[in-house]
């Protein structure tokens, strides 16, 4: 639908190539800030400075909340001085800490600096929390209300202090002690009775969690429960701050995005496709192909000890790379079932040996069927039906080890505190290739009687 | 968090297989209902129903809406006629739309031979709608405000009519012919003075979309807009739903979960990992494996092709394995970084000669560092220069055909207008897999002068 559009006009990007003003500025008015921004993303950062500076002041802070931290630096370092402050000035708290945790210290000093002291205490609070936790996205910002209050009174304490806030739609309710009793929706005080007390209308079994827990995990609990914020609690079960939805989708979508790069055996690149540069695409790929091409020497020792069978009977070898990648692909489809399945919580560590039986079965069952083609190829193709008769049998051991493999391996990964993501598709092909060839070789000795 | 807490006390599971009523009883008291859910969903049908009949009625459609369709089902066959179109009858709209979309014909008659008139009027609305749009997805019921009408009036409309929505977060504001202007925010209409005119805070430029279009698009466009609700409309622009953000997080990891089970080479799996059969998950695996087995014979041709080159020298038969291993590798990352950038929008079909030009130097990278790893073992393990110079360049050649196969055919597909995903990394790897070894001979020939 937006593909289509944007076909009938000229891309941002070209207009900042020709350097068309009025084209940039036309361009810009006609777009929405999340379309913008996406455009941004998509250029280096000398063009990129241009169309921003070139938007009214209130859709700037729209669209700079719409990047991603690399970006926004990007912009930042082509402001000026008071720009630049006042756009960190106006972010929301959450917004702006995760930024700062991100840019060099430098940066970070020179951001600080422009801050009202309260701005600063509340962002350096935020900036405590470590990486990766629940601190670092939840906005601290937010109407509280205590469990005493009507739903009437409650209102009102909305529309007193509700203008600062990132959300009013979920509201804490906390005691005398800032402990957090639970949350009511700003529904049900529109809805309710305003005589209603809150202590009667307030959902006491929400769950919540604690500032240091991790952000991932806390993301996928708000999209299990159904919830547009989640209360966020010290080690004292005192209010401290409220996730929100939008930091919660773009949590998951981080960590979907991550999981499948880990997937293919690479590092996630931390920016957008387009904008990396080859140094960066090659660096985030290099690490686990490095790893892999060296643990796939292993293959080559193994074949080393088959060498006199192989030059007895040179045709073993034509079969080589079809059980190889026949078995790379039944444990790399176990892999990475098991993998999401972990990720979205439908497996825990404690179901090993269920799915170790369950995986040995379909890769039983895979192999025996994928054997009938290997069996029908290898004759046709070879006309000895020993040779024929090992490659089958060999296919159906292989696929039931790969895919046991492929089964355990994330498991045991998340045993031992390693990300199971880890566990690659590439991984598991490249360990199931040198044993696959010894599982192989062996059969073939067995029935050829060499 | 949950892992450990769960780890004290006996899981569901247990406590249905000793058919402990109290034990039951107790268990469901303590826990939310995504919770429960997420331990039904674990269970066969058989015993999740025992469970479920023991929960409160009010918990009962709470628990039943965290469920998937597939589970839903399951539990629906379990139940007695009243309590089966009681819950039929309290469900969301679109939940309900949803699940009937997906049962046997005679369930859904049933079902809907239970509902009120307007009640079967309205789901046979979204029903209309193709399989995979936002009108299957969308809420009909919700506060609907005239463009003309104050703040403070249109909170009385919210007050008076409310109660029924799923949501009214966001509001939608439409003109005398019910046309889409825009949409408010419950929050403005809380927050700001009663006098305001709707017409002075509604926001005209939101984002919309219309009801037959694909509703993952229309849930990424939310992600990317950070909307709690998109408006939905119909050919000539009149307001028909909203599409909320818990649909909307539900069809991105829906997205996900096949996109990655796809790159494996996998159909996605219409349920849950722990609950599916053995023979459901082979049948999800093994169409691809069967036409990869079969495209794999191409391999044992072009070794046919070289069967004199193998027996003159054996040695060469040692870097098989290696070689497509890595060639695979190489291509499957590529293939996942683009399909996963074609997924969230960083990419699009026209960046083709872009994304080959940066995958092909990606590439050439990536095999000039490896190939400085394969000279060296080939050397140490081989003893021969010619063979180890041979494996060497091969790398380099491979690694860049690899990484250029692998980032345009999901574009390629895209274009064709087949799922970018289904060129999964199996795939890549098996095609890499032939036209690798015709290089490496071809390379290994010329070398060695045969």
């Amino acid at each position: 639908m937006s593909e289509s559009e944007q076909v009938e006009q000229p891309a941002l990007g070209e207009l900042v190539e020709q350097n068309d003003l009025t084209g940039i500025r036309l361009w810009l008015a006609e777009h929405h800030p999340h379309e913008i921004a996406d455009e941004l993303a998509r250029m280096d950062s000398s063009q990129a400075i241009v169309p921003f500076r070139l938007l009214d002041k209130d859709r700037e802070l729209e669209v700079f909340e719409e990047l991603d931290p690399p970006h926004q630096q990007e912009i930042l370092l082509g402001l000026r001085d008071s720009a630049f402050h006042e756009l960190i000035a106006e972010m929301d708290p959450d917004d702006r800490a995760r930024l700062l945790g991100e840019v060099p210290a430098k940066v970070a000093t020179r951001a600080l600096a422009g801050l009202s002291p309260q701005a600063r205490k509340m962002t350096a609070a935020l900036l405590g929390y470590p990486e990766g936790s629940v601190g670092r996205y939840m906005t601290p910002e937010t109407v509280v209300l205590h469990r005493d209050l009507s739903v009437g009174r409650a209102l009102e304490v909305v529309r007193a202090q509700g203008h600062d806030s990132e959300t009013i739609y979920t509201l804490p309710v906390v005691d005398d002690g800032r402990r957090l009793a639970g949350t009511v929706q700003l529904s049900d005080l529109v809805l309710l009775d305003p005589e209603t007390s809150i202590k009667d209308t307030v959902d006491v079994l929400v769950p919540r969690v604690s500032a240091v827990s991790d952000a991932e995990e806390a993301a996928r609990l708000m999209q299990d429960a159904n919830l547009l914020a989640l209360p966020v609690v010290d080690s004292e079960e005192r209010f401290v701050g409220l996730l929100t939805i939008d930091d919660a989708v773009e949590l998951i979508e981080a960590a979907d995005t991550e999981d499948i790069a880990r997937q293919s055996g690479a590092s996630p690149l931390a920016g957008h496709y387009v904008a990396a540069s080859v140094w960066a695409m090659a660096r985030a790929r290099s690490v686990w192909l490095l790893l892999l091409i060296v643990a796939a020497t292993l293959t080559i020792n193994v074949l080393q000890v088959f060498e006199a069978t192989l030059e007895q009977v040179t045709a073993l070898a034509l079969f080589i790379p079809m059980l190889t990648g026949t078995g790379g692909n039944v444990g790399s489809q176990s892999a990475t079932a098991v993998v999401r399945a972990l990720a979205v919580g439908e497996v825990r560590v404690r179901d090993l040996p269920k799915v170790t039986w369950r995986e040995s079965r379909v890769g039983l069952l895979l192999g025996c069927v994928l054997a009938v083609i290997a069996l029908t190829v290898g004759t046709l193709l070879v006309q000895d039906l020993e040779i024929a008769a090992a490659v089958a049998l060999s296919v159906i051991a292989i696929c039931t080890w790969a895919a046991v493999i492929g089964g355990a391996m994330p498991l045991l990964a998340r045993r031992v505190n390693v990300d199971p993501a880890v566990v690659s598709a590439p991984l598991v092909a490249t360990l199931v290739d040198a044993t696959g060839l010894l599982i192989y070789f062996t059969i073939a000795r067995a029935i050829l009687g060499i």
